[in-house]
C-alpha cells in the first residue's frame, strides 16, 4: 500500500560535525579512553583533547543524521530536526543534508553555545573512540518539533543519544505523541549502552505502552535493557514487546524479529575494516530505506548489512561512494 | 654540511580550508568552470556555489601549507606564515599544522573577514577544479613577518597565490629580503597561470636579480614565464637565470636543471586518480625534503613524485597514509 506521506522519514538527532583523526592505541591508553565507546565532553576538554589529536578531516555526522544521509543516497525522501548553532560548522552540517535533498530547517541558535562537535579518533584496527561535545545540539526545544512535518512522515526516527539532556528528551516525548496521533510509526535506536543505563526505565515504560514500532539495538545494548546477559534471552524478552525489533551484531551479522519470527542475515564481506564510525547508523538507514520499498524483511537486513560495510570501508560516517548502486548490485 | 638553522624550510601561504566535494562534469560546465583550474570567488558566489554542491568534507588546505604538511611528516623541521581568522575553520587549519609539529604562529584576525575556504570540484577522472574565497588569507600583514624565524630557517618558501593580493605581496618581498640578508635560500612556485599573467613581470624581475634559488612550476606556468609555447626553450630560458629549477609535468614525470644540467624522473605507476588536488604541493615537499636530507637531485625528484602519486590516490591534499614510509620504502 503506497503511502501518500510526504517523506518517508522524519528524524530527530544530534547535529554534529565530527572531526575524525587516526591514533595510536597507545594515545586512546594515555588518554585513559575506552576504545569502541562514546563518551560526553565538556569545551575545555574538547579543546585539551583536540590538541592532542593529530591532523583530522572534518564531515558532518550525528548518528540519526547519518541514518538519513544514507537514506536519501539509496533514494528516500528524509526530513530532519536537530539543532545547529550559526556559526562554520553549523552551516556545513547544514549544506551537507541539504545537498542531499534531506529537508532540514530548524532555525540555527543565535548564541548560547557552539556547533556540537565529536572528536573521533581512529586506532588501526578500525575502531572508533568517540569524545563528544554537545554544544548546541542538546538545546534542542520542544518548539523546534515541526510537528505538521512529522504528522506528514511515514516514521518518526529517534536517536537514543537525544534522550539524555532534558530539553531535547521533552522535545522526543511530544514527536511520539504526534506521529502516533497522526497514525504514524515510530522507529527508536538505543543508541549506546550508556544511555540505557540511565534511561532504561523509560525505555521500558515507553515499550510497554506500545509507542515503539520498530527497536534498533546492538548485542550489548539489547542485553543492557533486556538486562540479562543472554543475547537471546535478551532478544527473546524485548521482541515480546515490539512489532519489530532490529539487532545488529558487527561481524555476526543481524537480526530481525517480527511476531516471534526470526530472521538472520549475515555481516558482508570486507577486505580491510578502515573506520567503523556509522556502522550502526547506516545499517538502519539500509533496512529502513527496505522497509520504505516495502521489502522482505530479509531484504531490509540485507541492505542494512551492505550499507554498513560500505561505511566501514572508508573513514567517516557519510558515504562517499554510490551506496544506491552497491545495493542494485546485490539485490537489483 | 649540516646547517645549525632552527627550521629546514619557513613558508608563507595562503591559510585555507578545503571544502571537497565529488562532482559530475554537468555540474563543472553548468557553472561555466574551467576544470583544473584555480580561480578566486567572494562570500557571495561562495555561498551561492556552496549551495549547488554535494556533501562535503573539510580538511586543511593551502599550498605552502600542504608542502609543509608532508615536509613534516617525511621528518623536516617546519614554520608556516599565514592568515586565519579566529573561527572555527581558523581553529582546524591552526590545530591540522600544529599537530604535524609546524611551528605556526601568526595571530588569528579578530575581525574583518573569515578563515579563507576552497570550495573544491572533484570530478569522476580525479580532476579537482577550485574555487578559492580568501577572506582573512589574503590580510596578512607585512608586521606578522616573523624576521627571526626566517633568518633561522635554511630555505624560505613562497607561494605564487599570495603575491597577488597587495598585502601579502609586500609581506613576501620584505620577507625575501629578510631570508637573503641572513644567508638563506629562497624557493618559490608560480601556483597557477593566472597569477603569472598578472605578476610574471614582478617575477622575472626577481629572477634577473638572483633572489630565487630555487623554483618550482609546472608546464603551463613554466612557457607563461617564459612568454614561449616550446616547453624545452622555455626551460633552457628560465634555467639560465635559476640556480635551480624544478618543472612538473603530471604523467610525464618532472625534471629538474642545475647550472644546464637536466634530471628526469618518471611519474610514479598508479592505478586509479582519486583527486588530483595538492600533487604539485606534495611534489614540493618531497623535493624539498630531499634538499633537506641533502639528497641527490635524482632523489629528490624521486621523492617528489612518490609524494605526488600518493596524494592524488586520495580525496583532499593533506596524506591520510605514511609518507615517510612510502618514500622509504622507494629510496631506502
Amino acid at each position: 500500500m503506497a503511502s501518500t506521506a510526504r517523506f518517508d522519514v522524519i528524524a530527530i538527532g544530534n547535529a554534529i560535525v565530527d572531526v575524525i583523526a587516526r591514533a595510536e592505541d597507545s594515545l586512546i591508553e594515555a588518554e585513559g579512553l575506552v576504545k569502541g565507546s562514546m563518551r560526553l565532553i565538556d569545551a575545555e576538554e574538547a579543546e585539551r583533547l583536540y590538541a592532542s589529536m593529530g591532523p583530522a578531516v572534518e564531515m558532518s555526522g550525528g548518528s540519526a543524521a547519518n541514518t538519513l544521509a544514507g537514506m536519501a543516497a539509496l533514494g528516500c525522501k528524509c526530513a530532519f530536526i536537530g539543532q545547529v548553532a550559526d556559526d562554520q560548522l553549523g552551516h556545513v552540517f547544514t549544506h551537507d543534508l541539504r545537498a542531499l535533498n534531506v529537508a532540514y530547517d530548524t532555525p540555527p541558535l543565535a548564541e548560547g553555545a557552539p556547533t556540537a562537535r565529536c572528536l573521533i579518533l581512529v586506532t588501526p584496527d578500525g575502531q572508533r573512540t568517540m569524545n563528544t561535545f554537545l554544544g548546541a545540539s542538546h538545546l534542542l526545544e520542544q518548539a523546534m518539533i515541526d510537528e505538521a512535518r512529522i504528522a506528514d512522515s511515514d516514521i518518526l526516527y529517534l536517536e537514543g543519544y537525544l534522550w539524555d539532556p532534558p530539553l531535547s528528551r521533552a522535545a522526543m516525548r511530544r514527536a511520539i505523541d504526534v506521529a502516533r496521533g497522526a497514525g504514524r510509526k515510530v522507529a527508536f535506536t538505543l543508541s549506546d549502552a550508556f544511555i540505557i543505563d540511565r534511561h532504561g526505565d523509560d525505555f521500558r515504560a515507553l515499550i510497554k505502552e506500545g509507542l515503539f514500532d520498530i527497536l534498533f539495538a546492538n548485542e550489548v545494548e539489547i542485553c543492557a535493557l533486556a538486562g540479562v546477559e543472554d543475547f537471546d534471552v535478551a532478544v527473546a524478552q524485548v521482541s515480546a514487546e515490539v512489532p519489530l525489533l532490529v539487532v545488529t551484531r558487527s561481524e555476526k551479522g543481524a537480526i530481525a524479529v517480527v511476531e516471534g519470527q526470526r530472521t538472520e542475515v549475515g555481516a558482508e564481506p570486507i577486505d580491510a575494516v578502515i573506520d567503523t564510525t556509522g556502522a550502526g547508523d547506516l545499517f538502519a538507514a539500509g533496512f529502513l530505506a527496505g522497509q520504505a520499498e516495502g521489502r522482505s524483511i530479509a531484504e531490509c537486513l540485507t541492505m542494512g548489512a551492505v550499507c554498513a560495510c560500505e561505511i566501514i570501508a572508508q573513514m567517516g560516517p557519510r558515504a562517499q561512494i554510490d551506496l544506491k548502486a552497491r545495493v542494485a548490485a546485490k539485490l537489483g
